[in-house]
C-alpha cells in the first residue's frame, strides 16, 4: 500500500491528484473508524452511519463554524455525504473481514491525520490567524470529529487520555511553521508536514508512547 | 384529538393557521418529552428547563449554525423561549396525571416531526442546496434536539439505537422530492409530506418496528 | 484577597483596569477549574489543557456561534490561550498545594460568574435583543462552559442538579434590566450586576442551598 503510494507521488501527476488521494483515503478511514465505534456500542444502521459522518466530517465542521466559514462545505457538495454513506454500508457487510485491513485503516488514519492538519493551519493562515491559533485550527479539523464520536457514544474522548495523536498535529503544525523561515518551497513543506504528522503517529503506535497522566 | 385536527384543516381558514397550530403543538409536545426525560434524570427546575428547550429548539439551532442562519432565530424572539418555560412549569405541576397524555404528546410530537422535516427541507432549497443535503437538514431539524437532549442527560442517542424516527423523516422527505416531480399542488405536497412522516412514525410506534442493528 | 480587589477599585484607577482584573481572574479561576475536573478523571495533559480552555471560553464560544459573532474571539487574539496554557501548567505542577487556594478560587470563580454574565447581557442589548434573550446569553456565557467541560468528562452537567449557580446569573441579570429604568449610571449599575451575580453565588454556597428538585 505504501509503495503505491509513493509511486503515485513519483509518478508526478500532480500535488493535486496526491492530495485529493490523501483526502479521500483519510475520509474513508476516519468514517470506518466511526462506524467500527457504533457497532461496538450497538447502534442501528441509521446511527452508524452517523457515527461514520461525525468522524471524518465533525474536526473540519467545528473548525468551519468557530471561523464562520458557513454553510459547512459538506452540505454545499453531496459527494461527502455519499461517500460517507457507502463507507458505512460497505463496513457493515464486510464487518468481520475489516479486521485484516487493520493496518491499512491505521495507515490511511494516520496520513488522514496530517492532510487535515495541514487543512486546518492552511484555513487559519488564509484569515491571518497567528500561529498558536493556526495550530489550534489544524488540532481540531484532525481530531475533534474523533471527539465528537466518542461524545456521542458516552465515552470520555480517547483523545485526552491516551495515545499520541493531538500531539502529532500540534508538532507537525511546529514544523510547518519552522519550515516556513527557509527557502524550501510550499509544496514540499506542505509534504513534510503531512509526513512529520504521519511518522510521529506511526512511531508513537508501534512504540506505545502516551503522554504522561497526572496522578 | 385527531378529529379536532382534521376539522382545524377542512375549515380551510388558510393553511398557515395549520401551520402555527402543527408548529406551536409540535414545540410543546417535545418541550415535555424533554422536561420529562429531566425528571427521570432527577436534574433541578433550572435543568428541566434547559432540557425542555434543547429537546424542542435543539434541532432547529443545529440547522442555523450548519448554514450559517445567525442570529438563531429563537434569540430573536423570545415568545418561544417563554412558550417552553410555561411548557416546563405545567409538566412539572402536573407530572403525575401527564402520563394520561401520553397519546396527545405522542400525537403531537409525530406531527411536529413531519412539519419540522419539512421546515428543514425547506431551508435547505431556500439555499439551492442538492437533495441529500436537504434531507440531513430535514432530518437534522426534527431529530438532534433529541440527541442534544440525550448527550446532555450522559446517555447514548435514542435516535441511534432504537425506533423508527430519523427514518421517518427521510422517507418523509423523499417522499417530498418525488412529489415535487409531479403537478401536484406545493401545499398539497406539503400536507403529504408531514402525513408521511407522522404515518411512518406511528405505524413503526404500533407495529414497534425497528432498524436492524448490526452484530 | 478581597481587601486586595477593593483597594484596587477604591483607587480608582479607572473601572477599565478592574474589569480586565476581574476578567482574568475570572479566566484563570474558570481554567484551574476545568484542569482540577480532568485530572480527577485521570486524563493526560492534552486532555487538561482542552478542559480548562473549554471551561473558561466555552461559554462566550457558543454565545458567539448563537449570535454569529465569528470568528469566534479568542481565535483572533492567542493571548488568552497562552494565559490558559499557563494555567493548566501552574495546575498540574502545585495540584496538591491547590486545595489551599480552595477559598481563592472560589472568590474568583463567583466574581467571574458576575462579569461573564454581564459581557453577555451587554452582548445581546448590543444587537437589540429583548430582555430573556439577553438573560439567556448571559446565562450561556457565565456557565455554559462548565457545561460543557462535564459533557468532555462523562457526566450530566452540575449546572442542571446541584446548587445555585445559573439562577444567579439570572437574577443578577434581572437586577441590571431593573435598574435600567432608575437614574443610576451605567457604570455603578454594571458594578452591582457583578455584585448581585457574586453575591448570591456566595450566599447560596455558604448556606449549601440549591434549587428544589422534582420527584
Amino acid at each position: 500500500m505504501t509503495h503505491f503510494v509513493l509511486l503515485l507521488f513519483l509518478k508526478n501527476k500532480g500535488t493535486v491528484e496526491f492530495y485529493t488521494f490523501i483526502n479521500i483515503g483519510g475520509t474513508i478511514a476516519f468514517a470506518a473508524s466511526g462506524a467500527l465505534a457504533g457497532i461496538r456500542k450497538k447502534l442501528d444502521i441509521f446511527g452508524l452511519a452517523v457515527m461514520a459522518f461525525v468522524t471524518s466530517v465533525g474536526g473540519g465542521t467545528l473548525r468551519d463554524i468557530l471561523i464562520g466559514h458557513l454553510p459547512v462545505k459538506w452540505i454545499l457538495d453531496s459527494s461527502i455525504v455519499l461517500l460517507i454513506a457507502g463507507v458505512t454500508l460497505i463496513t457493515v457487510l464486510f464487518k468481520n473481514r475489516i479486521g485484516r485491513l487493520d493496518k491499512t485503516l491505521a495507515f490511511f488514519d494516520s496520513l488522514g491525520l496530517g492532510f487535515f492538519t495541514l487543512r486546518g493551519i492552511q484555513e487559519g493562515i488564509a484569515i491571518h490567524l497567528d500561529i498558536p491559533s493556526c495550530l489550534i485550527l489544524g488540532t481540531v479539523t484532525a481530531c475533534f470529529g474523533g471527539v465528537i464520536r466518542d461524545i456521542l457514544l458516552n465515552e470520555i474522548p480517547t483523545l485526552f487520555r491516551k495515545e499520541i495523536y493531538a500531539t502529532a498535529c500540534i508538532l507537525g503544525g511546529v514544523v510547518f511553521f519552522l519550515l516556513q523561515k527557509t527557502n524550501i518551497s510550499a509544496q514540499i513543506i506542505e509534504f513534510i508536514t503531512i509526513l512529520s504528522v504521519f511518522g510521529i503517529r506511526v512511531i508513537a503506535m508501534k512504540m506505545d508512547i502516551s503522554l504522561p497522566k497526572i496522578d
